[in-house]
């Protein structure tokens, strides 16, 4: 099974647009067990597009193609692969329904040329969009698989997950099964992570081990190949054993689509307990991180933005003799911040953020210096001092991550 | 001058490492007047790699190899391009030095791989590396030119800046400037936004229109080909101008870097103007998208997430009946909590966001219905009702960016 990745579009010829789609196939198709040996980028040009094809279809089984599937006059992919295999375009109902069904519900104006998105290549499957308006096709002719893929990561990610994916499993079934577990850590770094699993790491052969860096935390994929399915469970249980035994500490939870805030709310859930919150210099990022899940209403009902020091004695009734004599960047912020949030709101649990995002420094302190506090019905109100590096973004993204890992230590307990 | 970029890494095919090399190389040839016609990607495989090279010698006056220059045995690269030209591979002096420095200085071992590093390829030039051990050639057989970099990001872009990218001048002397303007839309789709251009698209040939699609927003890229900067601007005036008169209501700023967010607290900044909100679905990121840019604090000093009926009532005093009567869902909510946002943070401006982001109906509306208000001191407050579409995340930045653009022009008018 060879593949090949071809993206369509003169804005990543011109350096406007990083080609983060051919990662993100190549990932996929490889954990498919479908080998990639090209990526290639083209511009919005028919008769090199159609140049490409030709020498692709001799040397890859499988063909995927990102990119070119809108409604403007350049987008050509569509057109370009159907003259190529002398198949010809087609009206997909089922986009055409979606795309009137946005026009009315949006009430935007449609124009024509929005039309040319629900078209498919004939013969093909469409692959539906579940993130936007172009629809896809996966078609076979002359022994070459071609699969056509919108090129705004933002669609053509939850389309290939949810719709091309099992399409070309069913295609190209594999005969060995690849079964993959990711675990995920928090508050350790990807350097410390491989030096504590060096000896694990450097004998593994099956299940392998594949640590990832994102920001924040690390991820560690651990992948079996095996002929039968429990064989393939009980390789990752005791890996994961094995592992776990090192660095369990770090350890909040599993899986590719999961994060540390839904682990959180998921915990709150269980235990019928809810948060607030006061952020000065997060500004709303935690608890905004909080409403990018689904049913958080159940355990967070509101909390507070205090950029200032007036909003702090406003909102909050913090002292402001004493805020002024101990300063934002302080316990004693941070503590009244935490308290008085859960107080006004009722809360079981509430985190409090005051610091320094940057670029400036502020009362003396650096950028990235950060109390983060956290009050618990029935408990002393405890804060952390934090040291954050980087950014004014990164900053408070890491300030909210480690507010919620307190909060998920809290309610673990 | 046709120019194409070749990755060598299996890394890359793999979706391990972002192809974001050939993104700068194509930035920086872009304005060095070499077009790029072709990136591609192939493994650290050197059967693979010549057929590339064949290709690629009859269709591009300049290829730049990326990858393989390393010490260990999977860098084929230089081999690679060596004997596909019939050159032999040479030491070069001064990259030994280094080498023998660098050893000398860090006290590590150096092993024997280690040489490989400072060959380069016979009757070209040697491109030092200012940041690392591997050396680069520039080397030109039968009238095409080969630039041979490192992988590592870190290494290859000085070494382009600093060593390259002064010989690529010198080999391609640019007749003409390519001059390049970015326009900001909100508020217009792309397919709206190239329908109502399309006289001007459909004729373009210098300056050239390309537009390209962000979440939210759509960019105009106009780029002029000129002898002359002055001249170049002038035509890029004379375009933005028509541009202008026919969708300048939706044109927000200039820039490639430039954001919605920092546009409003520009403005608020000049108009010395403050901002509140109280945000339900949102959840405070709205508050927290400001909060992005630095400076803020001049013109945000707080407000309130208020996610739930009791937090309503609690933080901004909005009364129980009067909105179990409405519902949250409405515009009196919207109107209300954007009203007491204001009178109670004591800011020139509050935005309230309330609504469903889904992916359940609430009150009966479905996910994506959103009120978003607007108090103003001394004018009266508005609230627009917004039906947006996507899931979850999408529908809480789209109801942001709305309420962005509403603050915005208020500050404008």
């Amino acid at each position: 099974m060879k593949a090949e990745i071809i993206a369509v579009g003169t804005e990543l010829l011109l350096g406007q647009v990083v080609n983060t789609n051919a990662t993100f196939l190549s990932e996929e198709l490889a954990v498919l067990g479908i080998e990639v040996y090209y990526h290639t980028v083209v511009g919005d040009n028919p008769v090199r597009l159609d140049e490409l094809l030709t020498q692709a279809q001799d040397r890859s089984d499988l063909i995927v193609l990102c990119g070119g599937l809108g409604p403007t006059d350049d987008d050509l992919t569509k057109d370009t692969v159907a003259a190529h295999i002398h198949h010809s375009l087609i009206q997909d109902e089922q986009a055409l329904e979606q795309l009137n069904d946005y026009f009315s519900f949006s009430k935007n104006k449609m124009t024509e040329n929005n039309l040319r998105q629900t078209l498919m290549i004939e013969g093909g499957r469409a692959i539906q969009n579940p993130a936007g308006l172009a629809v896809g096709t996966l078609v076979t002719e002359n022994d070459t698989t071609y699969l056509l893929l919108p090129g705004p990561p933002n669609e053509l990610k939850p389309m290939f997950k949810k719709n091309a994916r099992p399409l070309l499993e069913e295609l190209f079934p594999q005969k060995e099964e690849l079964l993959s577990r990711v675990l995920r850590f928090y508050g350790i770094g990807e350097s410390q992570l491989v030096t504590e699993l060096k000896e694990l790491i450097d004998h593994q052969s099956n299940p392998t081990i594949a640590p990832y860096a994102k920001p924040n935390e690390v991820t560690l994929r651990l992948t079996a190949k095996v002929a039968d399915h429990g064989e393939g469970e009980l390789l990752l249980d005791q890996l994961e054993a094995k592992i776990l035994s090192q660095v369990g500490d770090y350890f909040y939870g599993y899986g590719d689509e999961n994060s540390l805030v839904e682990v959180t709310v998921e915990q709150l859930k269980k235990a019928g307990k809810t948060v607030s919150a006061a952020e000065s210099l997060t500004a709303g990022l935690f608890q905004s991180t909080l409403g990018d899940v689904p049913g958080v209403s159940e355990v967070f009902k509101g909390g507070f933005v205090t950029y200032s020091e007036q909003t702090k004695e406003a909102f909050l009734g913090i002292d402001p003799i004493l805020l002024e004599k101990e300063g934002v960047v302080s316990e004693f912020c941070a503590i009244a911040m935490a308290e008085q949030a859960r107080i006004l709101s009722g809360a079981d649990f509430a985190v409090s953020f005051t610091g320094v995002a940057g670029p400036d420094e502020l009362e003396g302190h650096p950028a990235g210096t950060v109390w983060i506090g956290l009050a618990e019905k029935g408990k002393p109100t405890i804060a952390e001092l934090q040291h954050f590096t980087r950014d004014r973004r990164y900053i408070r993204r890491s300030a909210v991550m480690k507010g919620l890992d307190m909060v998920r230590r809290a309610v673990d307990k």
